[in-house]
């Protein structure tokens, strides 16, 4: 996969800084001592035994559970230990949902926008709070192979149950960059060469012709609501998706799936 | 919108055929004497009085959402009845969001596959279950222009509630329409001249890269499950999304939204 080669090195990870912020990390807990999360549940298990920046600690699976991901063991050599499914269970919230499978891991460090490469491809979230549509977002984003996802402090999510269920592993491949104000988050992208597209279904261009060049960010705004004023304000382009139908508009996260694929086309021209 | 022209004519609507399966639509409740439907809530209601084809009764609607809707109603000159919310809310289910609108329309008459134009586009759904991605599709098809979408009246969910607030009003412009046997349609759909393409993520054939025309039947699989093997064996092609990221899977109606963005461009060609 040459996107990884993309990626920022010197062992920095992703993900939010603080141990507290970290531990909202889709299906993660970090109860217990230093600097550790828990990750469980299949999908986000095994995504974090295929990413290479995850530093691994141990796994507790079932026999079944660790059977199913046999491949992926063996690949990264982790110390994995053959459990009960209550084993499992005891170490984690009553409710979580874990599929035999605990994997305890170092939390991934934080992500600064300058880290970003100069081949960057990232979408910024202008307060999207749905966590189904978030999760959807973060997958599809993964699939698409983007460097991260800029999002704000408040007005997000957290990264954790419905929508790491639906991010189906892809929080482990898409850094997730939270800041304090998104408009100065554009101002540092734009100054970083970012070409900053915003989707607006009322936007002067259509996103099928307009030109696209990385490094670039794609800004997504919540439903009903659209980019905020001032969000607007600092994107280089406003882009709509033409639509032919009687509904103007898509749920967030399939706008997102359309803009991406019309975006890869036109970055691969 | 020329789309409409398309439509097969005389008088005949769309939805399901039986007042009981009707009543479930799209927050819609059919108690009460005779063929008479009841669509409520803000989308809902204002798609209804877009949408030509319905025949509309009367509307009930609280002031303000009344002054909401105002240039729909002018245009549709529905008799209105100013009323207080209590009134609307005592006409429906105790768990109801009426959002001050409550109209009263005449049931969508049944649509058959062999109704459909020479022009058609659909999707064709193979026990897509989760009603977020039901409905998140029947509105992606609706903003996509599509004429129609082929579902199993077993193993689908019911049109109403998550559904229907997902679909976004978009079920009054689809027409739905439910066959017993998924592939058994998909064999009228071939005798109609229909191309039948269904979505795999190991396709052997890139949707990018795969000639399209009218009529066409795109065939959606659940997530996991993906398409059925009868359902895969009617298809004349098997066809994937190019996915250049880790992940190599979409949300079932991101899926949608992107093959619907390559589909749109390719047929436009």
């Amino acid at each position: 996969m040459t996107r990884r080669q993309d990626q920022p090195r010197g062992g920095r990870g992703r993900g939010r800084p603080e141990r507290d912020d970290h531990a909202r990390r889709q299906g993660a807990s970090d109860r217990g001592a230093g600097e550790r999360a828990l990750l469980y549940g299949f999908h986000t298990v095994r995504e974090a035994l295929r990413a290479p920046r995850r530093e691994l600690l141990r796994l507790f699976a079932t026999a079944a559970a660790a059977e199913r991901l046999a491949d992926e063991i063996a690949a990264r050599k982790v110390e994995t230990r053959i459990v009960e499914a209550e084993d499992i269970a005891r170490r984690l919230p009553a409710e979580a949902v874990h599929q035999g499978l605990l994997l305890e891991a170092r939390p991934l460090a934080p992500l600064d926008l300058s880290d970003l490469p100069q081949s960057a491809f990232v979408l910024a979230l202008d307060q999207v709070t749905d966590p189904h549509n978030v999760g959807a977002i973060i997958r599809t984003a993964a699939a698409f192979g983007l460097d991260a996802i800029v999002t704000t402090e408040r007005h997000s999510p957290e990264l954790s149950g419905t929508l790491a269920k639906s991010a189906s592993g892809g929080l482990e491949h898409v850094a997730i960059i939270t800041v304090v104000n998104l408009a100065r988050a554009l101002d540092e992208l734009g100054d970083l060469g970012f070409q900053r597209v915003g989707l607006d279904s009322e936007g002067p261009a259509s996103l099928d012709e307009t030109a696209l060049s990385r490094p670039l960010v794609l800004a997504l705004g919540a439903e009903g609501k659209g980019l905020r004023r001032l969000t607007r304000e600092r994107c280089d382009t406003l882009a709509r998706i033409d639509l032919p139908g009687p509904i103007k508009s898509l749920n967030v996260s399939n706008a997102c799936a359309a803009a991406l694929t019309i975006a890869r086309r036109r970055l691969a021209e």
